[in-house]
């Protein structure tokens, strides 16, 4: 048994943890982890908005451009893609990225093709939307959690190996207690969404500034591979629990703190969708989303499942990754898409002109 | 809002807090106040224990001579009185009486009538049990927790006052920062339950040794002024699951770290039920006590309905007292008593002898 928190990322604790040192779960899980030199991860959720079937093509090959452009020098190390459909009816292809040196990231968003791409006015006139919704948590600012040792999706997939069994599971507050930084720092949001450029009413570009400790969760499902007991437990016990409370996130999770939800199943780069999905929320802390997750019915009710089906776990892949990160580290740019996508739902008019994000 | 921890047991932390200074509360919530000159309570629950119908008579006339012996000198400031049908099958009468002065408890237990009724042979010899199960927490090792302001059962009956609206309540382990103590102490269980005199497979006079920190949870409902609603609310609601969750801690709670379990129904003292009833549980730590609550399905359904229903509750009161206290502050004595009552169970023998409990 081994702490989540590696032990080149452990410092003098002004902050307790909420289990005692003897504490034991109930069951196996294990945390992603990499070497001293990931100091800091990238992940960049590139969308294509589309509203109608007819559409689907060109958002196809919006998507197929964007993933080609991941084969560029400096891409990611690694990706995947979703489709899903938002409250408003629209469809949304989404290919998330991940790098483990931001300066890649750096030289990649801004070589020429990337960033012609994006600035093209072109991109105004195509019945499409666009965005860009990227994070950038250094290693202490997230955490991981597999149910599972193999071929770590996400974040885990750019980093190095899986740990041994983790203490800090089984028990509410562990989320908190696995973020290196919550060693000495409570993690507190500063300041609000904010709209830096553009209106959202009116479509066009818009940039929306997040702030500190904005958090981000991605808390994925993989049945590919699951025997057809362990495929039924899924889709006829989590599954229509699970849908419920993340539609209930989706339409309802703005008075909790939650900018955004999105449930989304991936599909390959024809848009056929795989046994996979996971959910994409963006919170604003950490502590919004331990008051969600504790305390609603439908968490609550999946909490109860795992628990009970944890130990038993074969080839049905559950996990999560949460991260928190600075506001400066953040990017949140739309190109006509509608006015309750991603951030634009919950941002509101900033006063004073700032810069809408890092790098 | 103020916190739970009064202003006078206030310390510099060593162990933080679960949530951020500004955590704020789904609903209201009261806790009971007393003056610095609270510096220790005394909770003892003295039992009678029978087994047929045809004792009750025996039992109840016992029962009335404990409560009759509460009005000498230095006796309990308030008690209540119960029944309840245990695991074996037998029925037990406990008169529950609280001092917020251990010298008066200590002075009322060694006076002669007390004594002497308790050393008396005859005792042996009535076809009925007895048992004492008392703890002595200070004023840092326990907390209440109130969903009303008035008439404050249990230890709230000896303490001063109700609190304005507290903040620590509506998260998990919002009850361990309830705790004055948990501002520096984890309340970490030192030792086990051991038997120190008599055998419980042969009856007659046992005692059992408690340890540093084993947890007494009274958990209450009184439903007598409930208009119909709320009547339904609780005897339809959540009595089912309630009667479920504490049955399984009856019954399988061992091995979780439950000691013992009685979900108890008031009386008067002829032994007429009353539409109050409560739930003493004893556990070997508060840790043990915060794993089941927190993910025993049971209880999060409970959790659920009381989330839902709190803000509007009237006359539905529902409360808990939880207390930690040190060994040599603790007494269990237990006479022709079967061998799964209360300690008794999850005793084990002692190779040393050592004193069986305080005062």
């Amino acid at each position: 048994m081994e702490s989540a928190i590696d032990q080149h990322l452990k410092c003098p604790r002004t902050l307790s943890r909420r289990v005692p040192d003897d504490y034991q779960p109930p069951f196996a899980m294990w945390v992603g982890r990499a070497g001293e030199d990931l100091q800091q991860v990238v992940m960049a959720y590139l969308g294509v908005q589309y509203l109608g079937e007819a559409r689907k093509p060109a958002a196809l090959a919006a998507l197929q451009r964007i993933v080609a452009s991941f084969g560029l020098s400096d891409g990611p190390l690694h990706h995947d893609l979703t489709h899903h459909t938002d409250d408003s009816g629209h469809d949304n292809l989404i290919a998330v990225g991940y790098w483990r040196d931001p300066a890649a990231y750096c030289r990649w968003m801004r070589s020429s093709d990337v960033e012609q791409w994006w600035s093209a006015d072109a991109r105004l006139h195509e019945d499409l939307g666009y965005f860009r919704e990227v994070v950038a948590p250094r290693a202490e600012q997230f955490e991981t959690l597999y149910a599972f040792r193999e071929r770590l999706p996400g974040v885990g997939a750019v980093m190095d190996a899986s740990s041994g069994e983790i203490e800090e599971h089984g028990y509410w507050g562990s989320m908190r207690d696995r973020f290196p930084i919550s060693q000495n720092d409570w993690m507190a949001p500063d300041g609000e969404l904010r709209i830096v450029s553009g209106d959202p009413a009116k479509g066009g570009r818009v940039v929306v500034a997040g702030h500190d400790n904005l958090t981000l969760i991605r808390s994925g499902q993989d049945w590919a591979q699951a025997d057809a007991q362990e495929r039924s437990l899924y889709l006829d016990e989590i599954l229509p629990t699970l849908q419920a409370g993340m539609d209930f996130l989706r339409d309802q999770g703005a008075a909790l703190g939650c900018y955004s939800n999105r449930f989304v199943r991936n599909i390959d780069l024809q848009g056929n969708p795989l046994d996979t999905s996971y959910n994409i929320g963006h919170w604003r802390s950490v502590e919004k989303l331990e008051r969600w997750a504790e305390s609603h019915p439908t968490h609550l009710r999946i909490f109860v499942t795992f628990f009970r089906v944890a130990a038993g776990l074969r080839d049905l892949r559950l996990y999560h990754e949460v991260s928190v990160s600075d506001g400066r580290e953040q990017r949140f740019e739309y190109i006509n898409c509608h006015p309750r996508t991603g951030m634009l739902r919950d941002a509101t008019p900033s006063c004073t002109p700032q810069s809408g994000g890092a790098r």
